[in-house]
């Protein structure tokens, strides 16, 4: 017997129907033999509903009364939930954040989890029941106010419980099979993964893969919780991500390349004509963290001839854009630049793989087959197990796929993987 | 400065537009110097359309689970009523029924309020906040689950936080002017009632006013709490509850009739041909009782001539009249009656004033005024304030008619009373 978290996404509960389905899978395990505790996102498009209504009320809702609102989506569907369970003849009990022991801090909208006692949820498994609980919510350490977690808050749910109640493994349902070499909708013949490293998957995450968020990978990481990534579609088996599936006592080898993340919601941003003086990146970089904006791939052109000025350019989500140009525009005269360029047509592919840190000549490898497309590549960057570079966001797919193809990644059956659901 | 508890049933925030109505209402009370605290049911019928939701996964659905659902109602409305609050450039915070200090039993659906607790209201108003609380909610003492309170819940929290606060006074909005001497909607001349007692209102409300909750005005009149019946779509003053507004130092005189109440949701039951022994009539209120049937008027007819047999009859709510009889035709051979009569077209008005207690033939005086109006009398019953018979159903607005005629209970103004709102 194990005990098994499963998180359900808002697209696998958009209905009454989806409702049932997921209902009829979490009996199922338990009648297998399994102690199971649930974490479920609001129903379908419930939370862009209610957020509308708050926006009728008031253009910019206080944080903490927003946080109020949202929460009131996985009450909903926690209570359906266990409804649909029990009338399928299994007991079931649903749990708020709060109720479950899911500890924040007070960072309305964007919470962190501080530390998850889930008493309750021990309880209720020791008493036989299935134990839903509402993900994307906790409640603040000091203000005892209701908080949410943010993008990715229920996955990241899942893995903080499932590290509390020391699970066997943490189950991520989804609409898609699992992890794949590649986004299977803008290339059809990428594979699913059955294995990937948490490392390698934090690379992906990070750099515009959107199966699984960061801190979720990153909590899994910390405690040890293997992921199942696998679609409530379906019952194939998903992608595992483990610690370290190459580790020793392992008899699998690192992949060079495990996948190609690739990212449209980039911008780049060039200050033009810096001054080559010692600490001009220091003052733009300081004054873009000042603007609270958080920034991605860096590239200083060496000086062109002896003009004894520079281009220095960055990338950015586009959506803080405006915020750190106006930050540097202020700074114009000060930091003696001649002109700030902005252009939001750009994409970016990453590389990434375990085994590229015992084997030389990827970057190498991978410039050549974008070269051999025509794809003109405009910055670059690279980590231990990582290659990056920017592209003309139109030329990204045919990136990809050029990769994907000379890196061996595409899928040897010759037909394009079957992925259920919405794909959403 | 007062404290003020106001509470606003969901018609009054129905929609967005209607939120922002009572913010600006609340917004002006705190302004005007007081401390408030607001209690506020689900907007509209979302209640309704929880339960649908329930209904579509589940034709029985577990109690607890039911009620973490439906509490996902109040929990919107006092979330976006703070912001629509805010947004008028106050500060105010929600806190749901477990925040509030609600406590309860654990009966779901129909939980009894056995403590409030309300410390972080208490501290919010300290705050100069205005708190909102989510009204027909709780939490059990033992189980810690949530809980609801059943029909009336959200007045019966706000009578619980104002007797726990101390308020000065609890005022419950709704869509009429006040308490009426009838129902206006049926009896136009109907006269709004500046002030009427807590016994009077009990009665009203036990024999078909809905204006008012039985539970509400129960725990008004136990912890002393004036409670407040106005409208929210006018500035009208509407009908003060009070304690004992004729007692010693008033100088206010009881009314003989302070209203008529009406009443079509009940059904009468008869056994005929009772054995006229002793006992008879205990066995069969025992298993009424024991099927947890609630009984209204019992009338038992004397004896028709020597036959030994007598006929009882009793009224009960329709919805409990299938109940009733199976109980009974399991008893038909052990009670020995002939035959069970059930008739569910039936009225019932009651005649209420305090003043009644000093005034003789006030059942004389209605029983003529129904009489001239030709219209029969099937049951009566008597308590010390109150008058009540059963007719045809088909003929009890007219009975009410000719019964606040005949009273003087119409309004000298020679017109209807506008009332607003929607007349829900």
């Amino acid at each position: 017997m194990s005990l098994i978290v499963q998180k359900y996404g808002g697209s696998s509960v958009a209905d009454a129907e989806g409702v049932k389905r997921v209902a009829r899978r979490i009996v199922e395990t338990k009648r297998a033999g399994h102690d199971v505790c649930v974490v479920v996102s609001a129903m379908g498009d419930s939370t862009d509903d209610l957020i509308d209504l708050a926006n009728k009320v008031s253009p910019e809702p206080p944080a903490r009364e927003l946080d109020m609102l949202l929460t009131a989506g996985e009450r909903i569907s926690m209570a359906v939930l266990a409804m649909a369970i029990a009338d399928l003849g299994m007991e079931a009990r649903s749990f708020t954040g709060s109720q479950a022991g899911v500890i924040t801090d007070a960072e309305h909208g964007r919470a962190r989890i501080l530390d998850v006692t889930p008493g309750r949820i021990t309880q209720a498994l020791a008493d036989g029941h299935i134990a839903i609980v509402a993900g994307f919510q906790g409640v603040s350490q000091t203000t005892k106010d209701i908080t949410t977690l943010g993008r990715g808050g229920s996955d990241t749910t899942a893995t903080a419980l499932a590290a509390a109640l020391k699970a066997d493994v943490c189950e991520i349902y989804t609409d898609v099979d699992g992890v794949f070499t590649a986004d299977p909708r803008i290339l059809p013949a990428a594979r699913k993964l059955d294995v990937i490293s948490c490392e390698e998957m934090l690379d992906l995450a990070a750099n515009g893969s959107k199966i699984l968020h960061l801190r979720c990978v990153e909590y899994a990481r910390r405690y040890g919780i293997p992921l199942h990534v696998r679609s409530s579609w379906s019952r194939h088996p998903g992608t595992l991500i483990l610690d370290d599936p190459y580790g020793e006592g392992s008899d699998m080898e690192a992949p060079i390349i495990t996948g190609i993340a690739h990212d449209l919601s980039e911008a780049k941003i060039t200050a033009v004509g810096v001054p080559d003086e010692l600490g001009k990146a220091a003052d733009i970089f300081t004054a873009i963290a000042d603007a609270g904006v958080s920034i991605d791939m860096i590239v200083q052109n060496v000086s062109a001839g002896d003009t004894g000025r520079t281009d220095i350019s960055f990338t950015l989500p586009q959506a803080e854009g405006t915020k750190a140009l106006q930050a540097l525009q202020a700074l114009k005269s000060s930091i003696g630049f001649t002109e700030l360029l902005y252009n939001d047509k750009i994409g970016k592919l990453s590389l990434i793989g375990a085994g590229m840190r015992t084997t030389p000549g990827i970057s190498a490898k991978l410039f050549r087959a974008l070269a051999d497309a025509s794809i003109n590549i405009d910055l670059i960057s690279t980590s231990e197990i990582r290659v990056s570079v920017v592209t003309r966001s139109d030329q990204l797919e045919a990136a990809v796929r050029a990769a994907h193809t000379a890196f061996g990644l595409d899928s040897t059956e010759g037909e394009a993987i079957v992925y259920g659901g919405t794909g959403r």
